[in-house]
């Protein structure tokens, strides 16, 4: 019988924001995949270690998913990581993949599931927390109140327009257009919070939109809120 | 000194989405307080409970907060409730409020939370699995990828116009207005999906708009995703 592949969340970067069965998860399962070439340095790994220090003496199975816009560079680390999986998948073994946040929101593994899913096997997916929930607690905020929309936008890739609908707003991947998201903040009229490696000791957070740099890291969350 | 007020997301149903902090908050901390006036009838109480099972013998604070429209009578509510809460921060106790999914996401203990800390108290939030990503890992799928918006619209307040906007959407809240909502959707072209009580006893899913009864319960979560 071939095994499952888990997509495991971990959440956004405090080891107790883990859950109880993702802690489960993998204590009971032998090979741990994690997206990175060097195992021990993802961030994924280093969250659930602290968390489940046992992870140390499990078969640590890197899968290399490099950032990139580049199609047929996607495609083909892909289609290399979901054969890594599947080959022990075809051993009857289960495969725990861990990954930021939520396996079902903006993750990686959602490429991976779908090959290995085509290519005839089970998958099961494990909850995280939310990098946005995290940002919201740790500002002491609310997201979305009552009658209040929320609308979630991956930035890099689609705020080429104003902040629109009502209701709130979070941008994720702002990264490299940080300048252009901005001048669309700024000119919204919103409250605007930034919340930059939320949960990890360089955390940062950025009050306005006057405060947040060019140059935030990839790990940051904007929180655009209608004005009250 | 005055104790802290921390609410606490216990998830969505499953015990085993608590993370680890919500459950050491509930260890550490005496007085427990639950929204609901028989405090062990309570969603969130009968949740944790499962996970933390040393909650039995901690000192239980009924809040009662009613889903009402009427504006009255949430207000008197939800002052009767701060005031019991800042009546043990007074003692220098800390109390922890167990919310279901997370505090930042349609919590009531949002209003709480902005009464008691204009009344001069420190309160903090601890992030809980949202009944959005619980359900689509439930569904084994994802609700964003790459660059997809997500919408998530509270359906009972908002829901007057078609899903015009790119993306993905998620409708909560839609009980009593299940009908008109179901109009909406069929006219939208999307890929639907519903789940009922994710995680409990009674969870059921539909698959389509034609397979969702008019009359599905409270915990009731809509997936319309844009057809690929």
């Amino acid at each position: 019988m071939k095994g499952t592949l888990y997509g495991v969340g971990v959440g956004p970067g405090d080891p107790e924001l883990m859950t109880l069965k993702a802690v489960r998860m993998i204590r009971e399962n032998e090979i741990i995949a994690v997206p990175g070439a060097d195992v021990k340095e993802t961030v994924a790994y280093k969250i659930a270690v602290q968390a489940v220090p046992e992870l140390e003496e499990k078969e640590l199975l890197p899968i290399y998913m490099p950032m990139t816009h580049d199609a047929k560079e996607l495609e083909e680390n892909h289609a290399k990581g979901a054969k890594a999986l599947e080959a022990c998948l075809d051993q009857g073994k289960n495969v725990v993949f861990l990954t930021l946040g939520d396996p079902c929101v903006y993750s990686t593994f959602s490429y991976l599931q779908h090959r290995v899913e085509a290519d005839g096997y089970h998958t099961e997916l494990v909850s995280g927390i939310t990098s946005f929930c995290a940002a919201a607690a740790r500002l002491n905020i609310s997201l979305s109140e009552w009658n209040e929309q929320l609308h979630i936008v991956p930035a890099v890739h689609r705020l080429d327009s104003e902040l629109t609908e009502s209701g709130n707003y979070i941008l994720m991947k702002s990264g490299k257009k940080m300048n252009q998201v901005k001048e669309i903040l700024a000119k919204s009229g919103r409250d605007v919070l930034m919340v930059e490696n939320c949960g990890m000791p360089e955390e940062h957070i950025y009050h306005g939109v006057e405060e947040i740099p060019d140059d935030a890291g990839y790990y940051s969350l904007i929180i655009a809120k209608e004005h009250k």
